[in-house]
């Protein structure tokens, strides 16, 4: 077994350290995060932090880090235009939602570098990524500065949800294995999940049961 | 497609919103938060929103709902003890883990009432799960509540890092699925993932590399 202390981890190289530290907390949910910008301009941008903070009222959150690191315009375009579009990731998009994570300049829309394709649902104007099967449509609620680091925590609503037909389950559960949604291992690892197994509601001494 | 609309997700019963709502933003992490009480009854529950927050200083966040919903004890536990420990959940460990969920009381360890095995490190009092493949001590630092719902996100710092050995890559990255380090899908699916690509820092105007 490999250990490191406080100490070891702080005496580490950078990307060693991120590396290391962006892996032990697990798997992470992988989303392109779109955005219009007040001039216009599409964003599309890889996030790995988007977590599920509540279904009443229907709730995600996701961090950004301290400014100016990138992903600015992501950050800036929500302030200016509150709405923003949460896209899943299938397999056959792993190589083109990684290099959304390039830093190209603010007048450069990520969907012209990359072959992933806006598509705009409802007459909205903030970008949805085309074939993405799992789709949301989120409005800004507030921010928390985490005063340790310096991140942000953006807590947003979620106003709609696109799905795909064949994920729904009949007890409107979401399989996400069904259309190879992915999810991220460290800062750059993409891994495609199988479902091993649903449990019902765990009751105290009585044997966990499986619903699959 | 399927779409959900705000008016629709608020008219739903409470189990399809769960549901629904817990899977839509992607996989999320899976493991076992380890405490000890005041009166040294071990705990262990399981979380799915353990995040990473920053490597420098390495951090992580979770999720507590309002209170007085569960897991009342291992937030009472953290705020006593102030130090906790994070444990990765194998494919194995599935059907154990979920029933850590169930409402036991705070004189009931989770420990006697599943095969999961208390295993001390280092000395310290707080409870490790034997075979884990990575394993956290974390220190209490902070807490930001959620005004928009009552949840608290819980800011730790990550004191130390224990690994098997045979996850760990050359460049400090962590491999999770080399010892079927498990992905909650919802609020009751277990997912096992497979790496399938990595790549290199992403530049623009240049072709995504992988680097596996």
């Amino acid at each position: 077994m490999k250990e490191f202390d406080s100490s070891t981890i702080e005496a580490m190289a950078k990307v060693p350290r991120l590396n290391l530290i962006n892996s032990v907390t697990g798997y992470k949910s992988a989303n392109l995060i779109g955005t219009i910008s007040s001039d216009n301009i599409l964003n599309i941008a890889i996030f790995s932090s988007v977590t599920h903070l509540g279904s009443n009222p229907p709730m995600l959150g996701f961090m950004i880090r301290p400014m100016p690191t990138a992903p600015k315009d992501t950050y800036k375009n929500i302030k200016e235009q509150h709405y923003f579009t949460v896209n899943s990731i299938t397999s056959s998009m792993v190589t083109d939602a990684h290099h959304t994570s390039a830093n190209y300049p603010p007048e450069r829309s990520e969907f012209e570098s990359t072959n992933l394709i806006p598509e705009f649902l409802d007459d909205l104007k903030v970008p949805f990524v085309k074939g993405s099967p799992v789709r949301l449509l989120c409005k800004y609620l507030n921010e928390y500065e985490i005063v340790e680091n310096g991140c942000i925590h953006l807590i947003a609503s979620i106003k709609k949800v696109y799905v795909e037909d064949e994920l729904m389950q009949d007890d409107f559960s979401v399989r996400l294995d069904l259309s190879e949604i992915v999810t991220i291992n460290g800062i750059d690892g993409y891994a495609l999940p199988q479902l091993i197994n649903r449990f019902g509601y765990a009751h105290p001494d009585q044997p966990t049961k499986s619903i699959l």
